[in-house]
């Protein structure tokens, strides 16, 4: 009998949780990991959570051939008072279904999945940690399994979320990070996969950050793949400027991944009576504001670092020193309002973050 | 100790081979298959046969959150007197390596990685078809292993080789198929991952594949990502056109794969002393010149297919019926001519084939 009631399978052999003040992004796992299968004709089917183990897939499996695939990435926070928060995890899911439709791959319930999450969450509750800067990294994806190397869409999917205990996503901590203008490499276009949360859209972007680290810089800032002129957003996160005042982030051009940081971003800044002006915006003209001394403010928005400074661009043989490498006051507002939300620690007026009980 | 010597694990368990007489593409494989793993410091090593059996990962590996991995596709043929050919295959292997340099992987030594896979044709000789149309296809391919989420290349990777008896790629064989010039979304952008084979680019395609479909055509032809003028490729093959007898091919853009046959097309094609023109193509000068009468023949070329003659083309609400819906002879002779040396059946002038011995 197909059932979408969830079974429980726990986990006997415990494993030892990282030390909270050395941890890194994305290496160590939680005890257990939820995941559900997709057949053509029954849907989704026989969701379980499980110890946390290896995959077994056939050596065809589309998913490693063809790269049918999407993902989200949301974090768990656990309070002061050992509640556990989430923050806007509704967008995370509603964006995942839109991945999938891009990519040919069945919708899951939304509400269903994160009803999942919630009791993977209550069964591996400890390993969220509480050290400033820490939380629990949330990975919920999809991948194709059929054993088939027809380049078509699959007939069989498998959904699975894993758990990691995650510290500070740079190195640097909050701290002003310095960025390499991309003017070779494109990561997207308009009627490409940009607006997905597709696996393929990050591995071709190896090439570029690789590039960029060898030059001493942590993150790639892509440009638009028709003109190479106007900005599209950061590695993993969208972006910000203030000019003269003006807070500016590009449109969501359709090559741009819809951020839900940048989302609340927005929606933080006009609470606090800032319009945020949605617009195109080239490095030409960015570089003249700076040269003009009207660069105020750069910043990443993304749900690792959550807001990540922007200290330096380097665009071609132009250098920009932004802020003086300091963090802004409107990023530093920002990074603690929004994070002071997610940890329950200020007052969430706009109901964002959503409580595991 | 760390060795290149290949090990050979027999398989026990003899599978029964499918029909010849009805094979698909891509869903049957062989006894064996080949692993070979690469680790930072230490290289490519242990390369092994071993019975064709499932994989095991780790949830969080690399490949399926990221789609860092490259893939190839050949064949081999087994001709009237016994002997096994394949049809250049060091150009694959140099290929992908072309391929993982886009996607920061590790190179592999192109001259090891043939005289395994000769090794693994051997063992399972007995699995490449003889009937008419059929052959065994060939798919090396590399994955990203790294039990880690961090936006970055891998540190281990696992190369394998599994075979896949197969008939013709169109249902069609080698009749003409029907096109859809797909005007909305878009496969690659110079500055992309398009000249490379790797995973993230196929299923990019499935949304228009599946809408091609809808409307009753088996492939789509891409345009160009910038304009959308200009004609880049055709699903899994490169396109020619006859236009008032000069043969024309997209020229290698920067977004096209270079396609192996191709290239043989393009050498063959030179050898009977008709020069290809390699340029831009736009779908406004095709479309002109059929309604002068001038578009004479229309073909992809690909591994796959080997030649695939287009009957139809549909560029919006435009449709061009191309030699009246028949193989045209410059498409037949090059069949007959590319695969005549595949197989063996005719002398190889350019010595192409490689045999496996
Ligand atoms: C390409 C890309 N852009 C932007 C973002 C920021 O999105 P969000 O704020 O939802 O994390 C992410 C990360 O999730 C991303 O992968
Ligand atoms: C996108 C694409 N274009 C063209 C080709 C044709 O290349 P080849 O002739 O080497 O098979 C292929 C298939 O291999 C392909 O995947």
């Amino acid at each position: 009998m197909i059932t979408m009631k969830l079974t429980i399978t726990k986990s006997s052999n415990f494993k030892t949780k990282p030390d909270p003040s050395s941890l890194s992004f994305g290496k160590h796992f939680t005890n257990h990991m939820l995941m559900m299968n997709y057949t053509e004709g029954e849907g989704w089917t026989s969701p379980q959570i499980v110890p946390y183990q290896p995959i077994t897939l056939d050596p065809s499996a589309m998913s490693l051939h063809y790269s049918q695939s999407v993902f989200e990435g949301l974090k768990a926070y656990r309070t002061e008072d050992d509640r556990i928060l989430l923050f806007r995890p509704e967008k995370n899911f509603e964006r995942l279904n839109r991945s999938s439709d891009r990519l040919s791959i069945p919708a899951v319930n939304e509400e269903l999945v994160l009803s999942y999450l919630k009791e993977l969450l209550l069964l591996d509750k400890e390993w969220i940690p509480t050290t400033e800067g820490t939380s629990l990294y949330i990975r919920p994806f999809i991948i194709a399994t059929e054993p088939n190397l027809s380049v078509a869409p699959s007939t069989t999917y498998t959904f699975m979320i894993i758990l990691s205990p995650v510290g500070s996503y740079y190195a640097e901590g909050i701290n002003p990070v310095s960025i390499n203008v991309e003017e070779k490499f494109t990561r997207a276009v308009l009627g490409g996969t940009g607006t997905a949360k597709t696996a393929g859209n990050y591995s071709a972007a190896y090439k570029a950050q690789v590039g960029a680290s060898g030059l001493g810089y942590s993150q790639v800032l892509w440009l638009d793949g028709i003109e190479k002129k106007y900005i599209e957003e950061v590695g993993s996160m969208n972006v910000f400027f203030k000019i003269n005042g003006e807070v500016v982030t590009p449109a969501l051009s359709g090559s741009i991944l819809e951020g839900i940081t940048r989302m609340s971003t927005i929606e933080l800044l006009a609470e606090w009576g800032i319009t945020v002006s949605e617009r195109r915006l080239s490095m030409e003209e960015l570089y003249q504001a700076y040269e003009k001394g009207e660069l105020e403010e750069a910043f990443g928005t993304g749900t690792a670092a959550v807001i990540s400074p922007i200290g330096e661009l380097n665009w071609g043989d132009k250098k920009m020193v932004i802020n003086n490498r300091q963090t802004g006051d409107l990023a530093k507002k920002l990074y603690d309002t929004l994070t002071g939300i997610q940890t329950g620690k200020i007052h969430d007026p706009f109901n964002w973050t959503v409580e595991v009980n």
